[in-house]
């Protein structure tokens, strides 16, 4: 189930000097529970490989050439993990020939003509102090088998793809390919989504720092919706299909007294709905703070709409901020009720923010995993944190997403923070 | 001119300890410039009085009763502004009696039914630490004689109006009226505007704060409009009238490479238009990044479109930045050349955060000054900051708005900074 | 091993409403390791009490009284806990008393004459926005019986402890007193550590933050010792027995040269000592940044130097920063060789600043396991996080200290972005 | 008192276009009072030249070749004044050949050996993010004749150093050297003091930062002060003969209730001296927080200590932060009072960081404004800012301090938000 492919067997000792060198064997649990009413426990047989170093590698340094790409939106950390593969690769395994592809996938389409940067440590060593990618970056899917005939064209042995689930599918479209010719080039996967719903994976890198971010616009809207009279302030974060930075950030700040999230639908109208119960809170506080996810209430808008994709095959969603901004003052209007709601839509500013400490310590640690797993030969895998160890996981097994379990202790506590009911439906 | 109108003869020692009492008549020139080929310089007849604590005051302390209010948008130091007014009455001159007026002119008026709130140094001493208004806020005129009204019901004998040039011209009202009505009550304004586009006023407070926070905006825009094929980051910034702040926090930060301000007409089409000079930018250098004050380009609407205005009495602007996204991108549309925009619209962030430092100091000393003229038994004016000197200035002084010299330094300096054409009309 | 235990029989129904109840046989693994080499993996016998709202619990609320102490030295997150655990016992299990303790173990001993503090929702509902805490701390140990004595004349029925290890060997003395007296008081400690160097903990709060303060101090010893001939930033920072901070900091920053931390020692003088090779660093690059943890080098001091211990009862260090500075400017001055040094005490700063967004949630989840699992009538035990699993450790399980493994992946990680040699002694 | 001198007529026109051109004989006055009760007002013969480009230059841009230095220790935006020289002379006059001098005045003597810094956009266009400077700097004096030789060997026509008042008094003894050599060498300077105590001066640059940063830790130490049984926070900071950021940071922040300035002398001892009133204090609060100046308080330490000078020539402080730790520490113990004090020594970490937003555009401003006087022709001449106007001062009038008007209104404040008495001597 979380099996590794390997590229063939590993003949090289590696160059680093380590101590703590870990065997494909050794592994860690996929359940670490045990039941002691019933005597069970995690399946032996279930387990993820660890991350780490190989005392044997596959590929031959001094005759390996890397590529680094970054793919879809932006998120904190990025430029992190390009450095930490840059470096981890250059002084650790000595491999020197490190190309950076540019604009994503695009970068390896001839046709688009963009140029290719060398990497090297004396570029790459300051990049983590500014937010975004010194590579660029592009949405959407290109030609697998152009890309795989650039990357063969260019020597590539180790490719290491940097992005979300949409980068992941094509990284796994490009391992087949890649094996299909028999190709000798490792795909090895850093998972980025700022919304931190990956299977399997702790946390994903840039969360951090986004919350600190939204913590920091909640507290604006706070301050403008206590500067009005009956003032709303409304604030639309990320969040695709998962509210875990809703969530967190309800969590990090006592302010928000609406938490929006894609896993709960929620009726607008009606007495349970939550217009009335916006109302309400606005009659007793005389202000109200409301913090939705971009993928909540996406239910609300008529089927009828066409729905449409964005150039990284997501389904473009209909603009759930801009509706309840809309409805809400539709609503107080027709009440005859005069609100001051203040909008706030601060997503590219919170992930163009440079890493904070702790996802640069994170960055650093991924990208050099990411190394180790490159040069032992591993392919069709991502490197991930779970259950605080360091693992592989294939491609595939990342491309699911985690929900917020709404019957689990966050959503509650979520829930207690703020104040709203458990439910806004009729 | 410049000449402050005083309640009567000051007939009470000053309780306050200091050496450096002011007197009226020792002023400051109104231009300090002197030719020297043709040996003229500022006329010593045309002079501001200088702010201070004054050896005679009107009021008695003990008597004396305070009202502090606070109206229009918020902006980083109101808070500082109050506390300051607070503690400078309450600790300094021993006047205890110290009322809030909630939500701006509306709690003046009985109809909406706003509480007072006790402004003591408990309440107050750590409210600079957070942005906003602890008064809270309103926008809009209400009835004058009301407002006097109240004020003469409450035994206010000092009313101190935080506020923009809007509030300005409604103190200037009720200053009328309570002179008619002979009423003892002295009006002191301290002007408010982020915009920092006030006559004689070296700099508004929380214009320092507010730039600091568009410089990081800027930055985000920066990073997101290089993290895309041909991105272009749009910021769209507070300035009605007036594009101070997009002038400085162009010259804060070397990434701007367009600066629209009201000032400066511009076309959209033809040849010198605003969006081939940006096509060719593109073409250049793959991204761009354009800051808009919220009143630039207001004459590209179509006339037909009726002006509304907002509760200030404002001309309610159209939205320049939502103008330029949708052309911007039918340009390039039409041109089958695929752009990346990204669009920021940061105000609300901006005006909502504390004071730093620097704009925490100034508010400190405007809310003392404040405290010296009310006390004094001046009115119908405001205090500000001239030529590094704090002055008083009749309140219709301030009423007319200070543009960006279009042919001055700063104007030159941005143009420099972002490489922009002197002019883009055909 | 790791077993909790109980006051006595849970016999009350909880009030909260969740669906996530732990029930205490439900465990997770202490090892969950599986070497499939030798068919071996963590024994199921060895497992840790989950964190969680139990179903039924022992303490009555409306009869049940709680308080909160908070000892030791601060750090980011304190307040963050204490507001965690006023909140969850008042509004989810409406125990509505709740006494705060103020200076540490003084506040329970009747001659120091300290006042309790009653803990309500209003009180604390801000106070994460503030470092250090609002009951304020003290060091060292009291009279346990004179504690006892007072918590059973003041009725508590819940007492929290915040504190480093110290104060975990004293809850662990007062809960065997409460056994030995047979009085039923729950004794739940969360441990506070800003060294992040608890046995069996992931990582103690506040350890985030301080990182993120380290980092912007180790910036600015960079620009200083950049800024003058042959500049040396000395940064000492907290670790008294390990290096985690000093390590952490510098991985998530790539400029410092030397990082010296407890686990490792090192020689001054001789050809492999610290002296030799800062000076061949400074003739090769003319700067050089060192981080040294407090703990780190104690074996240079002298040996007849009596060692004194502070209140707390721990070893008072002699002050290797110090020591560092006189040796280097000494050693250097002995060359000819004139060398700028700067040095860097900012311990103080960076404990009393408030928690980041994930320290204030972290901190938040651990305030309120502490809550469940003190009404469940849990007692000599403290609160944590294990493999990403909240958990309930026996106290004394705290009392012994976590090392950097200095064969470990991120020592190894820590030499090479310093690039200091493996070994500093001669 | 006020004459610039020029280096010749000025026969080129210049090549920036601007409105703006600035006229020698256009001045501003020295004193801007008028006194109404006198009828005098400040005499038109004492006046400033004002800076800004003028029509006509003297240096041929295309021939021209200028230098720029920064000596002394750092302050925020000296890498901002550096930046704005470059692009001024490089894109405004065209001038392409520009050498940064490393390490300050030493940098000029061969016998230091220091390489010389081509200065061109693309080396300075983001200097400004980051704090120091890029040029490096060194304290104390060189030899002038040898200097001159230097410069007139690298055919330098222009000479922009930044720095303090040694700074300005060694460029003096070079403009003189100059002189006699009648050398065609342009000398200008940008005045450097983190203390903000120039002479003619409105506000050096990095003061307003350096107040920010200040604050910081103030916050620090006031959390530390309260987290304690009678905690002192006691923080020095910078302040060698004036104690302008002890009275701003005082001002911005209000938890400072001793603030101990130069010009302000105390006792220590005796019934009104300092450490009487510190004791009252903490009787009556049980916590205090103290902010001293480097420079206060030097009659405390016993005269027959032979007073050192530093590199810089200025009389080396004896340390009156470790004076007043011990002094209190001793205090208390001899009357049998336990206390916790924490002490604060941040001067490093303050002037380090980069310049916020308003000093970096006061950074730019001065630097294009040197250029324009520079490329004029003027010598032997500082740029400032006085009365809110940019102007022309010679060399030696900045070398005289400006001190805190312990009459004045910024002083009586800072009593008043500290509540410490006018006197603690005896």
């Amino acid at each position: 189930m979380f099996n590794i492919k390997d590229l063939g067997i590993r003949t090289i000792v590696s160059p680093i000097t380590a101590d703590n060198f870990i065997d494909d064997m050794y592994r860690t649990l996929y359940c670490h529970y045990v039941d002691l009413r019933h005597n069970t426990s995690g399946s032996a047989s279930e387990s993820l490989e660890l991350a780490g170093p190989r005392k044997m590698i596959f590929f031959d340094p001094s005759k390996t050439k890397a590529a680094v790409i970054t793919c879809g939106g932006l998120s904190p950390g990025i430029n992190d993990v390009i450095r930490a593969i840059v470096m981890e690769l250059y002084y650790r395994y000595q491999v020197k020939n490190i190309n950076g592809i540019r604009y994503g996938f695009r970068g390896l389409i001839p046709a688009f003509g963009h140029s290719i940067v060398d990497l090297e440590p004396d570029l790459v060593k300051d990049i983590h102090t500014v937010g975004g990618s010194i590579l660029s970056s592009s949405r959407g899917n290109q030609d697998i088998a152009q890309m795989v005939e650039s990357l063969a064209r260019m020597n590539i042995n180790l490719f290491f793809c940097i992005g979300g689930d949409g980068t992941m599918k094509a990284a796994k479209l490009i391992t087949e390919e890649i094996n299909r010719q028999n190709l000798k080039i490792g795909v090895i996967g850093i998972p980025k989504t700022i919304d931190n719903d990956l299977n399997l994976i702790d946390k994903t890198f840039g969360f951090d720092t986004a919350i600190s971010e939204v913590v920091k616009v909640i507290q604006c809207a706070h301050v403008e919706s206590k500067g009005a009279p009956k003032g709303i302030g409304l604030v639309k974060i990320m969040g695709r299909e998962s509210g875990h930075i809703a969530v967190s950030a309800t969590l990090a700040n006592n302010d928000v007294n609406f938490a929006l999230i894609p896993e709960v639908p929620f009726d607008l109208r009606g007495d349970r709905g939550f217009l009335k119960i916006l109302e309400e809170r606005i009659i007793r506080r005389d202000h109200a703070l409301i913090l939705v996810s971009e993928g909540a209430g996406q239910d609300l808008f008529s089927r009828s709409e066409v729905q449409k994709k964005d150039a990284s095959g997501n389904i473009r969603l209909r603009d759930i901020g801009i509706l309840l901004k809309s409805e809400i003052e539709s609503y107080f209007l027709s009440k005859g009720f005069e609100i001051n709601l203040k909008y706030f839509d601060p997503s590219y500013i919170i992930r163009s923010v440079p890493a904070n400490a702790s996802d640069s310590i994170y960055c650093t640690l991924l990208g050099q995993y990411a190394v180790h797993a490159g040069m032992a030969g591993k392919t069709g895998m991502v490197v991930g944190r779970y259950n605080n160890e360091y693992i592989h996981l294939p491609l595939e097994a990342v491309t699911s997403r985690k929900k917020v379990n709404i019957n689990g202790n966050l959503w509650m506590r979520a829930l207690e923070a703020t104040g709203q009911p458990f439910s806004m439906k009729n």
